[in-house]
């Protein structure tokens, strides 16, 4: 039923993503190390590792930190192990096992492991699960210890995490003297369900189906946890009036959850995990839920750039249609979550929609959140900034107007690393007798299946150029099928086989289907007509109404300050006057901006701050230009709009 | 140099106003009793009498409510008096003197009087000047006191406060042992200035100077209240970064104040009380800046309602042009400041940009604030209002969509019900032999003045109407000028006077002036044309970008879903169909509708968020109708917007 996902070498030398993996190798990685090491002479200090040392006897000293500040150690490793795979470095390797030194060392005698409460308070395991993020570190520490396992195939730290597993599996349950409780912020599901594909033990999926099924069952785990606690708020001190079982996806079980509601990062790690176990056990009703949680979350509460979380008031999902542009969050994590999730479904049936909102998702929510450099982050992705206002609104303060060191909180930039370094698996899949290619990325793949020994070379400039060559060299069956996407926004595809046109090559599902004959090297050629164009959102976005935002096959532009000037909001779109691509500015990696023609309101005369409307004229028509999105921020400081006023 | 406050007897029958002053005298105040002795059902206790109550000793029990409480009883007392002066009430005079008996017993032998300070935290009085309010309730009860002393001759109250003035100036000052600071939220400062015109008693005008040029010099006194409070908020219990001087108005001396910034109610309390002074004391420098203040605040930050206070996070100004519709905040009581302020600007130097401000606020941003039948109140006046939004979106939270019962922090309603007794003290003024008329109410008042003792009528439909009938009758000497206001925002005024043309009034700061011949009745007829027009905004004000919003005359419009359906941001105005005023929704108070031609936005097809734009047609084009936005919320609850989408 469902596909296998087919691991993918991305190109290391040239092409779009080789950029983005050697700075997460060469600069981010080592950045986040001393980040973690409280090295970083202008961020705030993480103490993540220190922590550790600490509960390892190896330092003295207070915790400090978040409660979840653990979790950025999981996913360091996680991204270095990706890293590892692809790249050797015998430096890092042994940076690597020296931490998992201090991690199995701070490990107590029963398994547990977390430094939060082991320091901070002793005695109170799992007493708030709802807001202490104890599995959740738990869940990234063995996302990490599982994918450094598979990238050297050293056991030490998944042998650590492994004994924590067991703990948690005697703590956690229906039985007699366990605790029928589960985390307020999902990821243990995500790393057992990732751990059930690696060892294939029963008990690890059992042990996150039961996470997964016991949420928002009544009588309600985090209703009684927060009557134990008194109502008080382990974050503010303070009494609140419920429990917010909703903020938590916990309100009813899962299968009953209507639309994506809560904390943005948390929703979609609970909907990956539900996807993930449906893709394993096939449950239909499960399925059914994802589906429906997915479509609500794409159809109805989703930003142009694939970010997700109207609010950062909670960082939460707010209502259907709800984007504003000046207030949302749209958190990098939350955007990495939606492509967890959506992989999933796009493994159990292979549909270009899901392959769509990945692509959408990673070219512009998600890399966004980092400069060019590797230096610097946003956890917020906003669709519109004025520095102005970000300094001098303080409903505004959360939107940075420019990339920040590290965050105290810093879950985004490990994210954003891991993701990079992982992408690999996000661009191919085998089912039945197809290889779908998803992606459009450079690199190759070895496929194996019966009769098919074969490498798959796949050649591109994408996303600035629409051509993607596939390669397919070795033994290939008569049977077998290449089926490359044709992405949603794309008006006009042609395939060539060998040279020869393939106008009537069969689409399904928004796949093309090549079908051979098949030579010894099979040159396949997919030319995807990159226009310009401009987008509208429904008319229930209130945020975007009479506004168009533009887009270039995946990449969605914006408008800065630095080439538009001051007060982007006085700038209106001639759409008639219609979009050129060029490449004269010298953007980075190539890209090419994009000019439309527009007008600028005329400046008012007199100091009053309303008058009578004038005639409509504004100024001359002027050239008005856009970059993509996910470069913004990287020239000078400045004003940004992703929805531009419509003429 | 400066006019004097002509007393005006606004009609108590017929008129615009005696609608809303007799909601105020049947509903309001007897509502408000009810309130502040926490017998209104469905609002939260007020618990403010109960407080004075205990304090006196014939109750037990504890402090309940804010800190402020006291001053909601001043203020009701306040809007009781202007009410006693017009239409005398036995009973009321009787609930009020009872009260006073209960303020009596409350008072401390040495004068003090606070309910906050004296029950929950005895020995600790001006200890947290900064954020306590302690001088605050002092000056609200003390306006209250002098009120109630003119209009009824009774000086018990006065002699109450009297005696903590005192006390209050014998522990305030730069003297050996006294405090040298001021209080966190500015009022005391306006109510020893009423006080000092009310007794001519130099200490009382000295008392509120001290208070005045002391604010923000240095060393701060804020800041080293903070030290001594170790940085520990009263509100949070958390220990705050800096003592945010400037949001108290206290970072610099207040003639160096640079923009109107910090809490907008605060703010204008300090302006006003800086320009009552400078009045009194014709200090040209504080003259000049309290002109600046008021250029910054109304040609910058000043909603197209009169509504300021940019974010409802510390119900604050933010930066000049952010006038956000979704998130603003726009309080009552920061409108009824602003006309505090802008009447001192007036009566120091009459020219009808003030008169315009007061009756922009007046009418649109003040009057909102009240529903038609005196029972429901707005804190905030939103320009925009989506019920789901204020529902669903946390940053939208405290936009109510309905108004509210009474509010646990109730300074808007009984500020909002003094100010409508009080009208007629906007309406007209004299200088040297000048009656201006700055508002046009219908009532009368008594002119006084070298050989002048005559009697002004007016009857006006204003603000629906723009007829304005002005009967001098009397003795009128012949150098004597009446001058009405000519609205900045009015295109053409006719003048007449006994039934001849006046063409040639002279019009001097924006006064016509009429110069007799007078005989025994003169009848001067005002004609203002009352013409629909669109407004827009400066291009830098970026909420109202492409955005027009509605006026006729002094009343802004807004547009409501009773009226045009849901979604509003669907619709867009066609500009050059003009605009049509008529009377057949029969709105309230028999105020004209006013209608546009407009288009609604194609549903969009399918499901999908957001697609390639369209043919720019859109619907048919269909009426789109306005109201008067004091007017909102009076009939369905629903979608409301003051901009809209001009096409």
């Amino acid at each position: 039923m469902t596909s296998t996902k087919v691991p993918f070498t991305v190109s290391g030398s040239g092409g779009f993503w080789a950029h983005y993996r050697q700075t997460v190798r060469e600069t981010v990685i080592p950045y986040q190390w001393r980040a973690l090491n409280d090295e970083v002479s202008d961020a705030e200090p993480s103490h993540a590792i220190r922590n550790f040392k600490i509960v390892a006897g190896l330092e003295t000293g207070e915790f400090h930190g978040m409660v979840f500040q653990d979790s950025d150690v999981g996913k360091w490793i996680e991204a270095v192990a990706y890293s590892l795979l692809e790249t050797p470095s015998p430096e890092l390797e042994a940076l690597v096992d020296r931490t998992v030194d201090i991690l199995a060392k701070a490990q107590a005698p029963d398994g547990y492991l977390n430094t939060y409460f082991t320091l901070k308070e002793p005695g109170r395991r799992w007493t708030n699960l709802r807001e202490c993020h104890e599995l959740y570190c738990a869940g990234h520490l063995l996302e990490g210890a599982i994918a450094y396992a598979q990238a050297t195939g050293k056991r030490r730290f998944l042998e650590v995490m492994l004994r924590f597993v067991n703990l948690i599996g005697a703590t956690f349950g229906r039985g007699p003297g366990q605790i029928c409780g589960y985390d307020g912020h999902e990821e243990i599901e995500i790393a057992l369900l990732r751990l059930y594909d690696f060892t294939r033990e029963p008990r690890h999926l059992k042990l996150a189906q039961y996470f997964l099924e016991e949420r928002g069952q009544d009588p309600n785990f985090f209703e009684q946890e927060w009557e134990r606690q008194g109502h008080v708020s382990h974050w503010t001190g303070l009494k609140t009036a419920t429990a917010e079982t909703a903020y938590f996806q916990a309100q009813v079980p899962i299968r009953e959850l209507p639309v994506a509601a809560g904390h943005a990062v948390r929703a979609v790690y609970l909907y990956a995990a539900m996807a993930h176990l449906a893709k394993t056990t096939g449950d239909e009703s499960l399925v059914a839920a994802c589906r429906r949680l997915w479509d609500n979350v794409v159809q109805r509460q989703m930003y142009v750039t694939g970010g997700i979380g109207s609010t950062h008031l909670g960082e939460a999902f707010t209502f259907d249609y709800d984007l504003p542009a000046e207030t949302g969050y749209a958190e990098t994590c939350a955007s990495v979550g939606l492509v967890f999730f959506t992989q999933h479904l796009l493994e159990l049936s292979p549909d270009a929609q899901f392959a769509d909102v990945i692509e959408l998702a990673l070219y512009n929510g998600i890399l966004a959140g980092m400069s060019l450099d590797g230096r610097r982050f946003l956890y917020v992705n906003p669709l519109e900034v004025v520095p102005e206002a970000s300094a001098g609104n303080p409903d505004r303060l959360h939107v940075k107007a420019r990339r920040q060191a590290w965050f105290a909180c810093a879950c985004c930039p490990p994210n954003l690393a891991r993701l990079v370094m992982s992408v690999g698996n996000y661009i191919c899949s085998q089912h039945l007798g197809t290889v779908y290619v998803h992606q459009f990325v450079s690199g190759t793949t070895a496929l194996q299946g019966p009769g098919l020994d074969a490498t798959l070379e796949v050649q591109t400039g994408y996303p600035f150029e629409g051509e993607v060559r596939l390669v397919l060299s070795g033994i290939v069956p008569a049977g077998f099928k290449l089926a490359p996407r044709r992405p949603g926004w794309c008006r006009r595809a042609a395939l060539t086989l060998n040279g020869k046109p393939l106008p009537d090559a069969a689409l399904e599902n928004g796949y093309l289907s090549v079908g051979g004959p098949w030579v010894e090297r099979n040159v396949i050629e997919l030319s995807l007509l990159l226009e310009p164009e401009f987008l509208v959102a429904r008319p229930e976005v209130r945020s975007a109404a009479g506004r168009v935002a533009v887009r270039r096959g995946p990449l969605v532009y914006c408008f800065e300050e630095a080439d538009n000037g001051r007060l982007l909001s006085a700038l209106s779109i001639d759409v008639a006057a219609g979009l050129t691509v060029s490449r004269e500015l010298g953007l980075p990696l190539g890209a090419p901006e994009i000019t439309a023609r527009g007008r600028r309101d005329e400046p008012a005369k007199g100091g009053a701050l309303y008058g009578p409307v004038g005639p409509a004229a504004g100024s001359a028509t002027q050239a008005v230009t856009a970059v993509p999105y996910f470069l913004w921020g990287n020239r000078a400081a400045g004003e940004m709009a992703v929805w531009m006023r419509r003429k």
